[in-house]
């Protein structure tokens, strides 16, 4: 059989495949940067024409009016759904990063009364991530120190000083895919909280954070949960932490009783605490469109299409692009793996600026990496193999100085 | 001449009145809470389209190929027109709370070499302010106190243990326009910074920051400048500040090079340093197009018609509604008044029903107190005219029992 064609097959029997129909995507190309910026949900340019419209008519009254005072909660659950997290623990707030900072201070705090005084992370975190703990241990937890241990070496050094692990779930570059049950029972018996970056993991991998006895988790929206350019993050506090998480933006929204305007600050009992001011409500409809559509598919469906898909890519690039120098980097266990690959070229540049040329749209990583991310709501098998095909033409013709025929 | 007619004439001699196009408004209702939610500028809707094409058909591209990476400092120059800032000083950040714990913590920080360890405001600042304040002196600068003292006071308070003076520049409440050129001046030679909220005036009161001689401000997008729901606010650090400014939320996009992926963070040297994550790309599109609209009218013309209508209101609510028991409140000088009017009476809250009822929509403030906001560019001479005889109508059915004949 034509290979391409048992591609389009395992595209016929994909149990997701109606899922690509809720997307507003074109034809000719294929965005394998959907783990950067996932696309657009067909429904949501009704939902920013009806928030327009409310916003015409009842002008600050849809905040109460129109639920969107509550979205930032609501929003929350849905995701807590994708990331297994029981309602009332998971609260939409800021960008990641402005949300980690909120954890990472509220959970330094909470460590107070102890001598741990370590942010224990990775050093290939994201260094976003990377960089807010430094601010947190500069500016906010004084005393605190960060320390960076290689990933594969981490769970040895949760030792007694540690106050917070702090650790990417599936990392940005290589997909690596960390045992989060573990880490945290490794952690928890040394005294330390955990705190996860779900960016890379929500929507699709299994993420069950309850259940793996999870403290703290933030995540991004716009990623795999297609919630639009820049969308808010996320947060998650385990309920059982939650009465005594002090964060330290404590802004009106955050209040117990935003509207009585009271002198003193009295934080919500629940997971509204972790918020701050008004929400910008045209980015968080799309958010909660992104989730919404999301949540719809069956997550061991989108974790077996996710790993199939992976399989299937590195079997390709092994098989027509290894001659040409072309090297899979990351986890070869797909139990270990996220949902994305990388490969390694010498020719990672001209390779990104062809394929884009041919429709094929994925990130670069200079020097030499090159990110596909493979979102099983919207990418196709037969993506795949036209992408791999289209890069072993481009090595050929580079080899060959022509075109192959 | 019928009163009526009179105010009429003076909407028709509005050098203003073509702004009232540009909005997309309801012909059945005035909306006098504008300074809680500005209206939609009828642009927003097809720039919001164009954001969603651009998402569809160039995904995460849009960042660089679209300029989406540059927008927070460039909608903060466009700013910068409107509150008297040379362009590199202003830039859009997350809501107002978070930004001015940002410039709170970071104005802290600058001072920490000193014995300063107060900061200084008003009990009657809005109340995110006073929880933000109170925040950062309990979770990031320790040594730091609060101290609240009345705002017709706090100049004579500015001695030698204030750090930092926090005030906002128009009162939520009443309306008090302070004098920000002598308060500035008085906490300089006191060696004290001043950090301004803007929320109230910038858009409608004359603001020139930097020939005020100001140092650090923050200020709403939602409200006067006409940016939509949650809109994100904007924060200002005046360029001779800027290249030893430290604020604590240390994330990539503040980073000089963020996309070099770095070890560590360098803070970029301009006034991105000041942000932290992706901003919400939908929302500030919509900012982006309510700045250009209300940067478009000249400030002076505004100016004056916000005292115009102020004092036709007040004017026309002492004839009325005087008798009724209704007290005008705030400063009488137009000259100390920002752009909106509060009203007290017993009856308010059945006020606020009625007027809505009627399709005058304004804001109560429990439990006595209406609030009228004069937003030059849509509210007319004859809007303030109807409102005050719908009031007063209102007010002599429930004396007389029924309606006036």
């Amino acid at each position: 059989m034509d290979q391409r064609r048992y591609f389009e097959q395992l595209d016929a029997s994909d149990p997701l495949r109606d899922m690509r129909a809720l997307f507003d995507l074109r034809d000719d190309r294929v965005f394998f940067n959907g783990n950067s910026l996932g696309p657009p949900p067909r429904a949501t340019a009704n939902r920013l024409d009806e928030a327009l419209r409310l916003w015409r008519d009842d002008m600050n009254a849809g905040w109460w009016d129109h639920g969107w005072l509550r979205l930032s909660t609501l929003t929350g659950d849905r995701i807590g759904e994708i990331i297994g997290a029981a309602p009332g623990q998971v609260v939409v707030g800021e960008s990641t990063s402005v949300n980690l900072f909120k954890l990472l201070c509220g959970a330094m705090e909470s460590q107070s009364g102890s001598e741990r005084s370590v942010i224990l992370t990775d050093p290939d975190n994201f260094p976003s991530d990377l960089y807010i703990a430094d601010g947190v241990a500069r500016y906010v937890q004084r005393q605190a120190t960060v320390r960076r241990t290689p990933t594969d070496e981490i769970i040895d050094h949760i030792d007694s000083d540690v106050a917070v692990v702090m650790l990417s779930h599936v990392d940005y570059r290589t997909a690596q895919l960390l045992p989060m049950r573990r880490i945290n029972e490794r952690a928890h018996e040394a005294g330390a909280l955990v705190l996860w970056d779900l960016s890379h993991s929500a929507g699709v991998v299994p993420v069950e954070l309850d259940a793996a006895g999870t403290d703290l988790a933030v995540g991004c929206g716009y990623k795999y949960l297609n919630g639009g350019p820049g969308a808010p993050g996320y947060m998650y506090v385990a309920h059982r932490l939650l009465p005594r998480f002090e964060q330290p933006i404590t802004g009106w929204l955050g209040h117990t009783r935003p509207f009585d305007f009271t002198a003193e600050y009295r934080p919500d009992a629940g997971i509204a605490r972790l918020t701050t001011g008004c929400p910008p409500l045209l980015s968080l409809l799309a958010l909660d469109e992104g989730v919404a559509l999301t949540a719809r598919a069956d997550p061991v469906a989108v974790r077996a299409k996710s790993v199939a898909l992976g399989e299937s890519f590195i079997a390709l690039s092994r098989a027509r692009l290894a001659r040409y120098g072309v090297e899979v980097t990351g986890p070869a266990d797909s139990a270990q793996r996220g949902s994305h690959v990388s490969l390694r070229s010498a020719q990672a540049e001209r390779l990104a600026k062809d394929l884009a040329a041919r429709g094929f749209h994925l990130e670069l990583r200079p020097p030499d990496l090159l990110r596909f991310g493979l979102a099983p709501l919207h990418i196709r098998y037969v993506d795949v193999f036209d992408c791999v095909a289209a890069m072993e033409e481009l090595l050929a013709e580079s080899v060959h100085g022509g075109p192959r025929r």
